[in-house]
């Protein structure tokens, strides 16, 4: 557990009285204005630069219980959908290209052998064929966990070195609302009725059967989920776990992470766990319709900048609510201070 | 009073099925889902080309209540404000430059003479030099509302005729919350003390005045009120009735229009008992802090697109909010259908 360095104080406080000396009302452009102090602290610099360099990674894994009815659609869409993002149909892939965003695909516990041209794009980081199934097993050994969130330092080692003014981690695969749900009732200690939601789509009774699997899984794993690494290892995957250790990576770097729906934000509980710290560097993007979303970001403090009622993942929302944040540097940065008005 | 003909429900119900057809969960993205279809019923055709010529314009004006203490700022801002949008250093024109928006700005009712190189540039339509004070008088003879109605409607054609997807109508005028949430108060029936907001930051006393202001033209107008065009003749002013009259503009040319804060949504509310219909062309942008804008929202039957606390104006919001109905598009554009994945 190393805690990591906060943003920087100064810099905030600057932003917020050059914030104040802008030829606008004072606090005229709301939540703007704390999101554009935000940045400046997340840089260490006032005006904080434009947000131009964003980079999206997608995290892809399968997970065992999606052999065990809690998910709308079969597994197999799970690896079917890399090619749609690789190639540039997928939703996030629409949005990166609207907001000129980076975005890199990993598949860190796909259950398939990828065709060879794929894999050498988005395989070097993969750790297994899908977590194990939570209501019977740990998702992970320990091995593949630290591996994982070993996977995901170096994923955004690499988001970095290529030169990252904010990262967005999304995720795909079929089945993971629910390993994300039961590690937010166990880091918050809800019961699995809370925090079960209806995911891409599920019908009423097969929500009951997922809340009830949910459960099974909290009471299998019991007291260890205090300890966030064996939380993660007992209920996560090989994609969430990479999710957890590539948040911490971009905040131990100084890169602000704007967060997506549901998965993103399950991991940021672990991650803050792990890390704590981790979490001043993020913001949310958008709320999900995911009950267990909304509960962790009250948890931890955080007001999402959108409300769509999107559920699509991949870092889907997040990218949607990116020009919002964008627009408060922006802002920050050119609008012209009121000693300059009336020349 | 002409009515407006409705978006094409064809193309709207074309978009709902294309929508379904493409490879995410059903519903999964929320609102956009809606937003892209209402663009494609206003274009009349799926899938709608995407919002790349959005334009905005900035309509500025004074108020004669701005010389009887409802405001934070003094009216000589409004003129100090005009350089500032052309020149590129405003709110607005910072967020247009950030989401390629042509930004026009008209002085309908500044209170100054203006310089001749800007009055050429912003001075075309100007129909007086300030409102008069609506607790006392009229804000508009009939002559004048009619020609800023006209003003208001040329500049619309002017900018569809340059090309125009999508319009945003914003405004500039210390004093301008007073006689907007006076026509919201007349227009859904609402006594002053229920729409009167602190507008750009006044404090609770100022807020009584304000508010007792409010009180007194709505008395003096009476059941005046009832007929749109006198509504607005008695509570409006210049720049507002511009705005009504850019709206039907927009909306009988087929544009669409999402619309900004209080200003533009008391425009909205004038312009749909003016031209019946007018408000099936509009979305609302943001949400802003001001109670009339939200009673308002509401009673139009619009949901915003954020909810920022943002007050500053000059259509600031809806800028804001501008690339999330652009995403909408482009997401029913560009994602891939179901029966294309996994070729």
């Amino acid at each position: 557990m190393i805690a990591i360095d906060p943003p920087d104080e100064h810099a905030r406080e600057q932003a917020r009285e050059w914030s104040d000396r802008q030829a606008k009302p004072t606090g005229s452009l709301g939540r703007l204005e704390e999101l554009a102090s935000w940045v400046a602290a997340c840089q260490g610099v006032c005006p904080p630069r434009s947000l131009d360099r964003v980079r999206a990674v997608v995290l892809a894994g399968d997970h065992g219980v999606s052999r065990h009815g809690v998910s709308a659609y079969p597994r197999e869409v799970t690896a079917a959908m890399l090619s749609a993002f690789v190639e540039g149909h997928a939703g996030v892939a629409v949005l990166a290209r609207q907001h000129g965003v980076a975005l890199t695909v990993h598949d860190l516990g796909v259950d398939a052998e990828l065709p060879p041209e794929l894999a050498a794009v988005v395989g070097r980081f993969k750790i297994n064929r899908g977590s194990r199934p939570i209501h019977r097993d740990d998702g992970l050994t320990e091995l593949e966990t630290q591996q994982s969130i070993d996977a995901g330092e170096a994923i955004a080692a690499a988001e970095v070195a290529a030169g990252c003014d904010l990262m967005i981690i999304g995720d795909m695969g079929i089945g993971n609302t629910t390993p994300a749900a039961a590690l937010v009732a166990a880091g918050l200690g809800l019961p699995a009725e809370q925090v079960t939601g209806r995911g891409t789509g599920i019908d009423a009774a097969t929500r009951v059967h997922k809340t009830e699997l949910i459960d099974t899984a909290l009471t299998r794993v019991g007291d260890r989920v205090t300890d966030p690494f064996q939380r993660l290892a007992a209920l996560g995957s090989a994609d969430l776990a990479a999710g957890v250790g590539c948040l911490i990576g971009a905040a131990r770097a100084g890169v602000p992470v704007l967060l997506d729906g549901l998965i993103s934000v399950a991991e940021a509980t672990v991650a803050q766990d792990l890390a704590p710290g981790t979490i001043a560097w993020c913001r949310a993007g958008h709320r999900s319709t995911e009950p267990a979303q909304q509960l962790a970001l009250a948890r931890l403090g955080l007001e999402p900048l959108v409300d769509l009622g999107m559920r699509l993942g991949e870092g889907s929302g997040a990218l949607t609510a990116l020009p919002v944040l964008r627009s408060a540097v922006l802002l920050l940065r050119e609008l012209a201070l009121l000693s300059e008005l009336g020349g």
